[in-house]
């Protein structure tokens, strides 16, 4: 069997049991809001989906992601999932030998678009305490260069939870439109942060916005994204998409619901995944070698230091998954500091939370003994 | 405002007018089947999609596709639309300076990828009786060189409605074999036919087959699609794939609903469709220069040559839409037949054929008088 099957298994079975405590993916599984439920009920009923939405999508949508970001004179591109919509920043932006600059850890599919395209990848480290856990303006200037189209910040940082400053993003795009680059500002997690501040606001006519629906409002398996940019630059991301008949109707349908709720609905996540994270803390903190690192955090997970602890992500992971717990090693992000943590998602009911607590000592311990794992993905 | 949003405002004026008579982009209109409709409500309570689908697709459905086809010892990769997948297959397989072979009319979308990925596009005429409005081997095989990396066959043809033969694509896929080109087999049309004859069982190794849930179930604004292939091919595919977080969970849970009521829904789709064919039919041969080119259709449109009137498909579309009635015109398939006919979808309610019948005499005449037309898209 290929690495394509194997992988694909692996998921199959995680998705398919239905009492798995998922706290691997940044995913939000906290009951949706009844108004998203009658706007997806609705929108079977109706039957629009039997035709296309329009290509870049429902306008009111369109409309309501601007809006929601509170810019002005900007255009959305609606795709099924974030991860598509910089798909087709990447076939739109990338030119083979050019460079493209981020961070390590990052998120690692738009890099993975971008060296399929030829280009050069820099990634500038900023795990640990050394750093911040964050970008500064300063570092981000030594690395780039003339030969440098792209800079793909991802603000939350996932997975770190940490988000830049008003003054370092305005230090970052201007960096970038020294550059001639192109920033593309990935704010899948800017509702989860206490402030977040748009680049686009500092480099309108370079500033590429990626926004998901994925973790704000829990629509992961319902794929639903936008890139929101100057519609000049949105013109030319556009005519590389791949998705010219429109995104997935109900998901717009029941997203124009979530936006009508969001204020509320995101009061009530945050109590939670907030919570959640002081659950995760506490119990970490009581085992000597874990730590978490950034607290709290900016966006809807923890970064989960173990290093010291002795034992690896992979077995943690491991022992987790046999009380039925997924949480993510650290090498799904990165390569070079993945040795030195797992990734905790928040954004679950409490009860994960507690039970990922009262599991947390029993699987450091049985995680010792574990050899011969599995491989993870 | 550019292209981008001038496009988009025409297809979401379109897509928000409720009454619209839509037999534009043969999507399906005819009202679902009770066990989808229960199977999409039951995909929004279990609330199952806050996560994401295994990348590859849910491996049930994976392997329903592929029994669907009866093939054995291939395997499905699954996808948020045909189109998406049909993008996959061109990111992996094309190289810049390599020849891609098809036909005109063929489906746009993937020579416009091919040749955004460097290739050269070769179109093969198969418009007109002189072709029996159908590819024949031997034609393939004259336009086929050392250079040919890629052989796309819309089959049934979309616009035209014809299938090849057994012996054809037997044909066909023994020229792809001799080049050492992949054949991409698009059967997205095939559930239509009378007798359609997958090229993946005279060249398995070699062979992608696209299929799509958007025309025979009605899931054009749901998005799913897939690739089938061997194993080794399909992997290399995949790897090229922008959809790391995998396919809408809803959609496919109803798809597979789907596929567990094929036989029953299709006998039920085909009556009433072939129903509508024969009523276009019958309206189109009363007017002086219309005339159906491919009857019976073996796909859900019609083509409806309209040189002979004098009018252009343009005027006709136009002259439709203030009716509420969207066709298409010919040009959306090709530059060189565009200015022949329309395309008229036949997946729709019987009324709607109706409507359009008691139009057209009308819709004809009205549209020699229209000057200055709208843009189409």
């Amino acid at each position: 069997m290929g690495e394509l099957d194997t992988r694909n298994r692996h998921f199959d079975k995680l998705f398919s049991q239905p009492d798995l405590i998922w706290m691997g993916q940044n995913t939000n599984h906290i009951p949706m809001h009844p108004k998203v439920r009658e706007a997806l009920h609705r929108a079977v009923d109706d039957e629009s989906f039997h035709a296309y939405a329009p290509p870049a999508g429902i306008e009111t949508l369109r409309e309501g992601i601007v809006a929601d970001l509170g810019l002005e004179g900007f255009s959305a591109l609606v795709s099924d999932g974030a991860v598509a919509a910089l798909g087709t920043a990447c076939r739109a932006l990338c030119r083979p030998g050019r460079r493209f600059v981020t961070t390590d850890p990052s998120w690692k599919w738009p890099l993975i678009f971008a060296r399929q395209a030829g280009m050069e990848i820099v990634e500038i480290p900023i795990y640990g305490a050394e750093h911040g856990w964050r970008l500064s303006p300063q570092r981000l200037a030594e690395a780039v260069d003339a030969k440098t189209d792209i800079i793909y910040l991802v603000d939350p940082n996932n997975p770190l939870g940490t988000c830049a400053t008003p003054e370092e993003i305005e230090g970052i795009a201007s960096i970038a439109r020294k550059a001639g680059a192109t920033l593309i500002h990935d704010s899948t997690y800017r509702d989860f942060a206490d402030r977040h501040t748009l680049a686009a606001r500092f480099y309108p006519e370079g500033t590429v916005t990626a926004v998901s629906f994925s973790k704000w409002l829990g629509f992961a398996g319902l794929r639903l994204g936008a890139l929101v940019a100057r519609p000049e630059l949105l013109e030319k991301i556009g005519a590389a998409s791949m998705a010219p008949l429109g995104a997935n109707v109900i998901s717009q349908k029941a997203a124009l619901a979530g936006l009508s709720v969001k204020k509320e609905w995101m009061a009530t996540v945050q109590e939670i995944q907030r919570a959640n994270q002081a659950t995760v803390k506490r119990a970490v903190d009581k085992i000597a070698g874990l730590s978490v690192a950034v607290y709290p955090s900016q966006a809807n997970f923890l970064v989960v230091e173990c290093e010291a602890t002795g034992v690896t992500p992979e077995a943690i992971v491991a022992a987790f998954a046999e009380h039925g717990i997924q949480v993510r090693q650290g090498a799904y992000h990165t390569a070079r500091f993945g040795h030195r943590f797992i990734k905790v998602s928040t954004t679950v009911p409490r009860e994960w939370a507690d039970a990922f607590a009262a599991v947390l000592p029993e699987a450091v311990e049985h995680a010792r003994g574990l050899k011969d794992l599995a491989p993870l993905f």
